[in-house]
């Protein structure tokens, strides 16, 4: 019988998985504190024979030689590696409108104060408070109409006892009022008007400063910048603002078997379906992301599109590197510029998974499968908090929640399965989730038509019917 | 007293709001029919004496001369008029990549099986289930190695018994295989190879046409299409894809009191914040937003740049147009284009909108209020929702939550209120609810600090502290 080696430093024991994710079906707060996903590292499980499968994640023989298996490692402890390694981009200044859904990357201080005068909160007559208190619609109270103060046009005059003047929204208040009659009130009078009613002194009436003074903090480090903060930001005079950038990331395909997306494969060749789904994905998650298509088999311009690939990224994604046994030209070309780890990891689809930080700058690469499911599913799993990591976001992963499933799903153990599935919201409250397609054989139309993964932990080897999962809904805003 | 006049068509009666808005934190699941916010012009209440407020709504007077108070109508019926007219731009091709985000608008038919060969789903040899149906750790089968197939190569030899071929994943299976033996459960060898399990026939083979046949369907009209679809459509051979497209959405601002924000205001001037603030939210909310500025005053060159906007815009986005009673020059200009409708909308902030259809080609042009917290409030309310039925969206609205509200709260009656606040996860479950600032005074600093809208119906007149209340986060993904 075959026997797992792999260390399956699993998270500690329990039933469906709830308590190594965050049950994060919850409003995305500002003030949350950085969380991950699930413990680190917590070493529990020993080696058990596996059941057999016939197409899910294949488990280690016990023969021990490390030269034939690599040693494997849980997904925890490779996204640590890649967590801790991944740099933040310095801050760059940015228009602000391109500043949107960024992070602000200073703390702007309001030169001006806002509003900027006193002004009508509202279209009306500026009044004395105390010449008005009295006013009813039986009983209306009538003031001198002395002229007109518009939004944007001169300083108005004063007024006094028993006068008034007509103001637009925003305008300029006039000396000696103290009080916005809305013209809603009156009977909108030119040469006098009729007040209906007398609100209290201040009201309808913004006073400098009320909003800003000069000196206070308008914008803070680590806001993210969406329309509120623009319209802010625009109101101090701000046109451009520092911001944590976008990274740059660069998507490459590896693989003898690929053809571009234009060609019409040949038998035995596969279309290069990866750069363009992790450039979306990467797109997805905040990177400005380069689709680089195909490496070249060539060695020599391999090591040239590989060297100019890390000049001009943040963070190198390339799929397929984890190539079949033997001599693989990719990692070859890799190692010339650094030390590239690849590793097993506990994990199904994708175990095959690889890190280093290569080149003069140490730019990180991550290594995915070439499998196009296990390409994605690698990219939710590592890339994505990675970028979220480069953008400074607090909130690194997918928000997920608690599923009933509605069939039975089996899982080998040691091994983190994540399967695509429907989660659908119940009639009676919470979610029901379904995989898509069969157990554990997720090819493309199927991943095509899920709207969630559904994620089983190291250390669960059934869910059953009727129990609860872990589900982590994969929003696209539809 | 002042006494209310306006139609308030609100809801029918009852408690926090919680029945007129959609309890909505739940996964945004592609299946769900549209829905819309609330009731639809079910009218119930009738006039009553409004609280002196000192800030807040101004109730109309009861004098009923319509001349000079404008027809009150409700949010919901406002919106019915701009949703029934946006169109819906027709669909456009785009480069996959350039589709990320937006609905599919064809149905993509695959010509091509996928996979395109049987193919081995892992490293490993092919060989025949038969041959290595006894193997075990102890007693392995032995196989004679005739050779490897990579990825990408040339189509294979045959096997026979006793035989087996080292394969790579997704290398082509050579016929005679049946089933791929995983090369971790062998001694990995070259020319001959000691099986010690052998897994069912099937067993890690990858079918032609397993995922998709020729004919069927791929990627279905209305799909939202993300990094997944982005995958299948590239697996079977499309560059490109019909898809509904962004609005281009013009966003202008009116009025005599701006300047740009590279200016210095004068006594009486305000920055242009809504050009930006109104372009960031169209944005956010999938359009081709452009900003244009600042309106000129000139009515000639003010008719040129409505003429030349309408002419490249699915959507135009004017705020401050709905200025002081009186002649205005926008309104004026906007009345050559066509019929536009100002209107006095039952809620706070920003009662004061517009709706027309103008130019040869009946564009949309959506008119908001000048003040920058009622501009982005509206946009909420009336613009996104109608850039989201343009784009094809069947989500028209944002999710909404309910939260217990930490402090009383008062609102007008027959008005809606957005009010923005700061919404917390409590430790015990569910949400609480803090209006930012005071309560009815929203101003920009405030809004920059809000997190959500609090939404008080137009039949609530007042939530206790302690009371739930409707919540519309306003997320950033912070």
């Amino acid at each position: 019988m075959v026997r797992m080696s792999g260390q399956s430093d699993s998270g500690n024991s329990g039933g469906g998985g709830s308590r190594t994710h965050r049950d994060t079906a919850q409003v995305d707060m500002p003030m949350a504190p950085p969380q991950r996903t699930g413990p680190v590292g917590a070493r529990g499980s020993t080696p058990v024979p596996p059941k057999p499968a016939l197409t899910g994640p294949v488990p280690l023989p016990a023969d021990g030689r490390s030269d034939a298996s690599p040693m494997v490692r849980t997904v925890e402890r490779h996204l640590d590696e890649i967590l801790g390694a991944v740099p933040q981009p310095d801050p760059i200044e940015l228009a602000v409108l391109d500043a949107q859904g960024l992070l602000c990357a200073e703390d702007v201080v309001s030169s001006r104060a806002l509003p900027a005068f006193d002004q009508a909160a509202l279209e009306g007559y500026a009044a004395r408070a105390e010449d008005v208190a009295t006013a009813s619609v039986r009983r209306p109270v009538e003031l001198a109409v002395v002229g007109e103060s518009v939004a944007g046009v001169d300083v108005p005059a004063a007024i006094g006892p028993g006068l008034a003047l007509k103001v637009s929204a925003g305008a300029m208040l006039p000396a000696g009022a103290d009080v916005v009659v809305p013209a809603v009130w009156t009977d909108r009078g030119a040469a006098r008007v009729a007040v209906q009613a007398g609100p209290p002194a201040g009201s309808y009436v913004r006073r400098t400063g009320d909003d800003v003074a000069p000196g206070d903090p308008a914008v803070q480090v680590g806001t993210p910048i969406g329309p509120a903060q623009i319209s802010l930001l625009a109101a101090v005079g701000r046109e451009r603002v520092l911001v944590r950038p976008r990274p740059r990331v660069v998507v490459l395909s590896a693989g003898t078997e690929l053809v571009d997306v234009s060609a019409t494969p040949a038998p035995g060749q596969v279309v290069d379906v990866n750069s363009y789904a992790l450039a979306a994905a990467a797109r997805d998650a905040g990177a400005d992301a380069y689709r680089s298509g195909i490496l070249p088999a060539d060695p020599r311009r391999l090591a040239e599109v590989l060297e100019s690939q890390l000049l001009r990224s943040d963070l190198v994604l390339i799929s397929g590197t984890v190539a079949s046994g033997g001599f693989d030209v990719v990692q070859e070309a890799l190692a010339q510029l650094g030390e590239m780890r690849f590793r097993q990891v506990a994990m199904h689809p994708g175990p095959a998974q690889g890190f280093g930080q290569l080149g003069r700058d140490d730019i990180p690469v991550i290594c995915v499968p070439g499998e196009p499911v296990a390409a994605l599913v690698s990219f939710e799993v590592f890339v994505r908090p990675a970028i979220r990591l480069m953008l400074g976001k607090r909130q690194l992963f997918r928000r997920t929640v608690q599923a009933i499933s509605g069939q039975q799903l089996l899982s080998p153990l040691g091994y983190r399965q994540y399967l695509h599935g429907t989660v659908m919201r119940h009639p009676d409250g919470g979610y029901v989730v379904e995989p898509v397609g069969e157990a554990t054989d997720a090819l493309l139309a199927r991943m095509a038509r899920a709207n969630c993964l559904i994620v089983i932990d190291e250390d669960v080897t059934e869910v059953a019917a009727g129990g609860l999962v872990t589900v982590m809904p994969l929003l696209l805003g539809g």
